[in-house]
């Protein structure tokens, strides 16, 4: 007699972040539609790219589709770990930036959200997990789903949204820098602390670098590794999801360093255990896909991946300075595309959520949706098109 | 302190299917090689497709990359459960075969690897799963890196390699028909016997169909769902890999019907924990790989796709008389593109695999890596260009 998995299950009956946005928000959204037809909708809640695959990535994936035609250069299975030339690509960049990654420690992943919370499968089961409050919500739904005790870091504006150390005993610390949702950034001085941390407590930290490419301010680190010691404690996670436009394309990564060590673990057994787990649980990414992938890491593709970059940054530059100019407290959308705004006169999220929506058309998520010490802050993503973003600061 | 996944560091040491074939079988290969470079050897180890992509495919995936290029019908995230017209798709394929299968109940993955192995993510921890034995070693792998514990259900000469139900609780049941590795079939009198099973001790069955578009003989069941009753206990796993030539490409899909209860679940329940799943752990496959999956599907791929399958299937007979003319004794290949070769004279799997890559340099994977029950034989894969399947069968 077969039954159901009660960790899974607890997290049933719309209790997860996309339910919430795509039910509970949408949801209000069309009843706000329904109710007032004429007004024009700005949709800043999704974090969704909209603007086109720059055109070597395009060339790339043509060319891949036509060489899987033709029985002289057809290729089936990839490369478990993911494309030889991709993972150097990415080593390549890594290097540019004066980092040395093997590609042996590079995996291509499907994007970032399923490395993310697989790779909790590395750890004992009991083993316990810091997430920063706010946060992506992947990363709590996954711990939760797998069962692990789970320790919130507040991240609030005194803090600059960037957390403390943990005082608690923790096994596994997730750090999202540029942070989804604040879109704040860390200092080299506080990712020091934390690799120290780890290394002293034999913890291991799962960098999100998701959003680097987005970072603008001078002096802050892109990767985790550009902190000494990163590579015997950190995993990294990167994506070409939202600065290649690749979120339907499925292409990310992660790096699990050769020197990374836990109790009773020799160098090297963390990147074993993770290529194992590859071969029973995942065969890689479309090998076209990873073709693409490797055209944006091209210099030409590279330069054009640049313009995606600006072109949101320019969007939330002028969402920042729109709603700066109102009066209202904006947070991130310098180093990222995510501007993190903070509700007056003491509203709760989900009252800001509304009297945006009611007063100009600004669709955001709820920044509680993101963990409790979001409340009060609604998350707006500037990855809309030039002329909505232009009209909805128009409204404003 | 964070400490290792003991049920995953278990498999480590070379103990994966994948590490056997890669590293024990190409070992020996190489080694052979080198003691022999004028011999032609001939690779029938490894279950890749050999043969380019449909033309029809191709060109959808060309489409589908000048439309991501495009601002106007650039498209970002997809369908959480898959792309609407691919599950459509997938269902319309299914009524053509007169089975009722409902969109919702579709979820397209990244090939059926992942899928059937994440699927025991539905149920608690504690199940207990049968296998056949020999099989396809994911679905041991799978369940041993969850911790669950294991049941063979032995496969051999005497029952058919279709094996008899189990004599102790069960309650997750692998079954894969046409079979890999012994290209065995069921007939519908003994699918209905394990669905009955399943029924009448709430087990459930996941079939593994992959191989089903390889079924020449007639009356023998493509999908469990020609089964009465199967919708209410057996999930089914499908992918384009071998009969439309995506290996490389990675769509696959599953089938969780809404009637599929087990202990203390409603109709739809799991059905919904899934799509869950997808949201926690997998946003899907690449949008680029599906549209070409929709290609395969339409009229013209399929006509594209059924000459693939006539490919590999007129491989397979000419190696399997080829084998029998010397008098070997061969099973499957009729139904399948694995042809399952008995060791005459009483020769271990190895020794076997050892004797017919010297005598003809034909390279195929030892039974006994399938489970202890594989011991005795040899498995060799069709799925190689039919130039190196003649010359082959020349050489023998």
């Amino acid at each position: 007699m077969a039954t159901k998995n009660l960790s899974l299950s607890q997290l049933s009956g719309g209790k997860t972040y996309t339910e919430i946005v795509f039910n509970q928000v949408w949801g209000k959204v069309e009843a706000y539609r329904a109710s007032h037809p004429q007004q024009q909708l700005f949709m800043m809640a999704f974090g969704d790219t909209t603007q086109p695959l720059p055109p070597t990535v395009v060339r790339a994936l043509v060319e891949a589709a036509n060489r899987l035609g033709d029985r002289q250069t057809y290729t089936g299975y990839e490369d478990i770990s993911g494309n030889p030339a991709l993972r150097s690509a990415v080593c390549a960049d890594y290097y540019q930036k004066k980092m040395d990654i093997d590609p042996s420690e590079v995996f291509i992943s499907d994007g970032a959200q399923s490395v993310s919370v697989n790779i909790q499968e590395l750890f004992a089961p009991d083993n316990t997990v810091a997430v920063q409050n706010p946060t992506y919500p992947s990363f709590v739904e996954g711990t939760l789903v797998a069962g692990r005790p789970l320790v919130n870091l507040p991240c609030r504006e005194d803090n600059n949204f960037v957390p403390k150390l943990p005082d608690e005993k923790v096994d596994l610390i997730y750090l999202c820098f540029p942070n989804n949702p604040t879109g704040a950034v860390a200092t080299p001085e506080q990712l020091q602390a934390f690799v120290d941390y780890a290394r002293s407590h034999q913890a291991v930290i799962i960098f999100d670098a998701v959003y680097s490419p987005f970072i603008t301010t001078p002096n802050i680190p892109q990767s985790i590794y550009e902190i000494e010691g990163a590579k015997e404690c950190a995993i990294e996670i990167g994506s070409f999801s939202k600065w290649a436009n690749f979120t339907g394309l499925r292409v990310g990564w992660c790096v699990i360093p050769q020197e990374l060590t836990i109790k009773n673990t020799v160098p090297g057994e963390l990147n074993d255990l993770w290529r194992l787990r590859h071969a029973v649980k995942f065969w890689g990414t479309a090998n076209i896909a990873q073709h693409g992938a490797i055209a944006a890491l091209s210099p030409a593709g590279q330069q054009e991946c640049q313009e995606v970059v600006k072109y949101y940054l320019e969007n939330a530059r002028l969402l920042r300075e729109g709603l700066s100019a109102t009066g209202l407290m904006c947070f991130g959308g310098i180093d990222s595309p995510f501007v993190w705004v903070k509700a007056p006169q003491g509203l709760s999220s989900w009252q800001f959520f509304q009297k945006m929506l009611q007063s100009t058309g600004i669709v955001g998520v709820p920044g509680s949706v993101f963990g409790d010490c979001g409340e009060g802050y609604l998350r707006l993503v500037a990855l809309g098109p030039r002329e909505e973003i232009e009209a909805a600061v128009k409204n404003l």
